[in-house]
């Protein structure tokens, strides 16, 4: 199932939906069954329950909405956690020189940076910097802490497209060099366009993963080069903190960013990214 | 007025109340007026309006929990954002040896690290270097952007205390120098006990400041020691990221943490550790 927030006109505030496979049209979820909550973080906490719904009425052969008349939201907002994944891919951390981590190093954005899947990226004024990275997103469907890493699928709802834009000024030589600032100024964070559930997927580290920039592939690579997988994320971030419904882990970016190439390439008004992974979808987002 | 979040074995979850005084009892807001919301996150969120109704609560001689027939819990839980403040105090910088930052150094706590001003801070098994530090903390009233220095304390709804919890082997040398994961496991944030709304406060930049451990007293400052007072801190940080109703800023540490000294000193099983602001209260964590 692809599982989305969007917006009608004639549908008050955000609903839940599916679209009716990779680019195609919207069910409307809460027009099916008026019981089932309005957002995903409320969707997924109720788990198992509503997620049996969804797939009834996947089966019902409802009315669907046309793409150009629904406005998609991020899959999930407002998270208690976005946690992003730093060098997590073998060719990326090849083109930085620096050895591939023997540990996950993880850091974080706010879950004000988030985004729809076709909404613009605002280039902040108090960056020169601003750089690409396509990334493979999961998001958690069930609650844990120490989460082994044999158990770590049962506490994912599926996986999604996310852009980790970076302001690499900030990320790498101001603050002190905690990258938190350089990676979570609004919009930094575009997400969908839809929560697609592990059941959907045939394997997720096997799914080719790129970037374009105005037309041009700018990162082309597979899931299948990820240092740490899912599993091993999981297990890892769950020894520090409880891991919630909602929450969004982004598993880190493989090569080809703009900062590493000689000269650095950053992105300028105009500019449109576009992040797409096989099965998952393309998300597109014009830099303003 | 001194907001809290509570808990009474005859009331169902937590609700909304008035602390009569720093360590007093507890109005409950929800009895005195049920279409209050039950959370801080959504009264602050309706400003104005919610908090006339405490004021006249306050006003109105209304019956008073006795403090040891209720559970505190934070004064605000699920913000969107907890940001933190590193090396802030002169005395903190010059006890490890570093230049005053010229500019504020921002890292961050996820959510999930929150607990109540008398909750148990655990100790966990991944960190042998756990350490103290109390902060002022600063509690965001109304959304802004680019909030210019002299508009700051219009978006403050007020301050309480936090312990910012660290555990330094994670801090320091592990996880790629990122603070993140040395900071934010779970307990690593009581908070509390009470939203101290800003028109209760003389001034938040001169407040004695302590902490102590077993009874002896590690730290002892005054928040006129910061470098980057509350105005300037949202000033900067707002240039970067929406702030929210609800979100939390710990504005930094004075020095006297366990691992400057000679030798360094961490906490251990058993220890209680009390934080303690003028004005604002005092938080007393148990370490388990």
């Amino acid at each position: 199932m692809r599982l989305v927030q969007f917006q009608a006109p004639h549908l008050m505030g955000p609903h839940l939906g599916l679209e009716s496979g990779n680019g195609g049209g919207v069910i409307n979820l809460n027009a099916f069954d008026p019981t089932l909550p309005k957002t995903m973080m409320e969707f997924l906490e109720q788990g198992e329950a509503t997620l049996s719904v969804a797939r009834r009425a996947l089966a019902a052969q409802l009315p669907v909405l046309p793409r150009s008349e629904v406005t998609f939201l991020a899959p999930v907002t407002r998270p208690d956690k976005v946690v992003c994944v730093g060098m997590n891919y073998v060719d990326h951390c090849k083109e930085q020189n620096v050895p591939v981590p023997k540990e996950p190093i993880i850091f974080s954005k706010f879950a004000s940076s988030i985004v729809g899947p076709y909404d613009e990226v605002i280039l902040p004024p108090e960056s020169q910097e601003v750089d690409w990275e396509v990334e493979l997103a999961v998001i958690i469907g069930r609650k844990g802490k120490h989460i082994k890493a044999t158990d770590a699928m049962a506490h994912v709802a599926g996986f999604t497209v996310a852009h980790d834009v970076s302001a690499r000024d900030w990320q790498m030589r101001r603050n002190g060099k905690q990258w938190l600032l350089g990676k979570t100024f609004d919009t930094f964070c575009p997400l969908g366009p839809a929560l697609v559930t592990k059941d959907s997927i045939a394997d997720p580290h096997n799914l080719k993963i790129c970037c374009r920039v105005n037309g041009e592939v700018v990162q082309s690579s597979n899931t299948n080069q990820m240092v740490f997988k899912t599993e091993e994320l999981i297990a890892w971030v769950s020894q520090f903190v409880t891991l919630y419904p909602g929450d969004v882990i982004l598993t880190g970016t493989p090569p080809g960013v703009g900062v590493f190439r000689k000269p650095p390439v950053f992105l300028k008004k105009g500019d449109e990214v576009q992040c797409e992974i096989e099965e998952l979808g393309v998300i597109i987002n014009k830099v303003v």
